[in-house]
């Protein structure tokens, strides 16, 4: 039975945002399977700012993706067929698969998704990698104590919907920054969000500095830029602001836009973090179980935003950086 | 008996690099003291860039000198007279006593002196507060550990000297980056830096590079600007960047530089955190002991840059930001 896989490759390294060309569509049959393999029908594929990271030459905490090689992309599937005893046939499960049909597996660096525990595409939302960001950055990197008022920024996405929700679990204040009516509504209505920023109306500066009467304790930050520097205009003393991300800056063409009042990490002797998840990966099995817990009790909600077929990456990718999406952005490659 | 005090006041907000015409030079004759009051006159006057924020309209850590007022500054002096039974005529006592020649006093705030633990200098160098500043921030915020690199920027500067030596004294790597030959050569042969770095000759971030193959474990950030750039692409997975001052960044009249390569603090999961030395207060006098036996045992050097005479202060202070003093740069206002 011969498998034809269609996928996207990278064609040429994007300036500022990414364009259709920078990726090449084409399709190859699937080779067979050798001793020790298994092949996974890719089902959703997870739609990340920092795929857009990965297209840059310059090496980061992973090296760039080369040139002529599928697009890599975090995803979810089922194996369809198998010649690794640990991997039956019917299984399902997640890993870096890339923007494909068809991924090839020797077997390593794959999560089993357990379908009875939460529909599949949880597994690359709250239960996936950014669930994870999203955990070990305002737990670990961020420390909340009770009563703190934890601010995040891109509170609609992945990461900052499940960071505010975790924040108010853990009793704290959780003010989110968003854009659009629409966004702000849905966090405070259906996420419990204390407050919500909509930087697309309001001077997110002065909006912080009356919604945080005595300052940010946690600055959870996905976005950099300008409500970055607002963020740090309005420190509580002993603040912690941890660096998960900087979505404004990944299509900048000029340099990228530094912080310029960093110095009030020294008026507030306050505490900027870098973050990254992978450096938790041995811990990820405990947190999917305690954010399981937290789902079946009601008090964390997984939103995705679904967009269907394989062919619509290049813009569907996009909606990332317009601010398009409102939860983790799936792309939905083929039916269950 | 009347004292006639000269003194400089703040006479504008200066706008970039301060001017003579910034201060106003003014004589008056010293009151009578009430009961409980003290009379200091000033030996020793501590110029540090600090001072340039204090001048600034905007409330840092502490408010801003107020225009008409005595210019803000750490001073050390001797009691003259006194109606306070705690502080009898002849102790040596510092304090922010400002830019003048008498400071009245209620008694509060002051830390006394002894001339035999040290020359009186020293008390506004590395027994004084940038000495507590090198102390603390390294110990405290840098948290090194036997063997890291630990790079300082001016490093020929009264925090950056000391901070390079108690490096060596804890076991680290010293590498500093200080501007001229002169500098650099008096770090390495008589305070024992392992290396240093011209800023004014060398492309830092290639310098850096070499010097630190395995990366930067603690970057204490005197200066800001390029140089925090530079040292912000050198870390070491984990570093913490101390950030304790921006000279470059103080006469700045447009926006400040913020570094645009912080997501490095991401990539390499290092931390940047702001310190004040005012939260140690109540530490001090365990760290001048400490300090005080490093100094006898010859393993800690204070050097001062003294320049005479009160009236030079306008000028005097400038040496700062121009890069013309090698230590602590001091203004000797009276003989002992």
């Amino acid at each position: 039975m011969a498998f034809v896989n269609h996928r996207f490759t990278l064609a040429s390294r994007p300036i500022g945002m990414p364009k259709r060309t920078d990726w090449s569509y084409e399709e190859e049959t699937v080779r067979e399977l050798h001793e020790g393999e298994l092949l996974i029908k890719i089902l959703f594929i997870s739609l990340d700012p920092a795929m857009r990271g990965w297209m840059k030459q310059n090496r980061s905490y992973v090296p760039p993706v080369p040139i002529g090689e599928v697009m890599r992309a975090l995803a979810l599937g089922q194996v369809v067929a198998s010649r690794n005893p640990n991997f039956a046939v019917g299984k399902y499960v997640s890993g870096t698969f890339g923007v494909q049909e068809y991924f090839l597996s020797e077997g390593k660096g794959l999560i089993e998704a357990d379908p009875r525990l939460a529909p599949l595409p949880t597994f690359l939302n709250v239960l996936g990698m950014t669930g994870m960001t999203a955990y070990f950055g305002l737990l670990e990197t961020g420390q909340p104590r009770l009563g703190d008022t934890v601010v995040v920024s891109a509170a609609a996405g992945a990461v900052g919907s499940v960071v505010g929700q975790i924040a108010k679990i853990k009793g704290c204040r959780a003010v989110g920054i968003a854009g659009g009516a629409d966004k702000c509504g849905y966090l405070v209505a259906d996420l419990g969000f204390d407050a919500i920023i909509d930087y697309k109306s309001e001077d997110v500066t002065e909006a912080l500095r009356k919604t945080c009467p005595q300052g940010i304790n946690i600055y959870f930050d996905n976005v950099g830029g300008d409500i970055l520097e607002a963020a740090l205009a309005n420190l509580a003393r002993g603040a912690r602001v941890v660096i998960c991300g900087a979505i404004s800056q990944y299509n900048n063409t000029g340099p990228v836009h530094g912080p310029s009042n960093y110095l009030s990490l020294l008026v507030s002797r306050a505490t900027m973090k870098g973050m990254l998840v992978f450096d938790y990966a041995d811990r990820y099995a405990h947190a999917v179980q305690e954010m399981a817990g937290w789902m079946a009790a009601g008090k964390l909600k997984s939103r995705e935003h679904v967009v269907e077929g394989l062919e619509t990456f290049p813009d569907t990718f996009l909606k990332l950086f317009r601010g398009e999406n409102l939860g983790k952005l799936i792309l939905k490659v083929a039916a269950d």
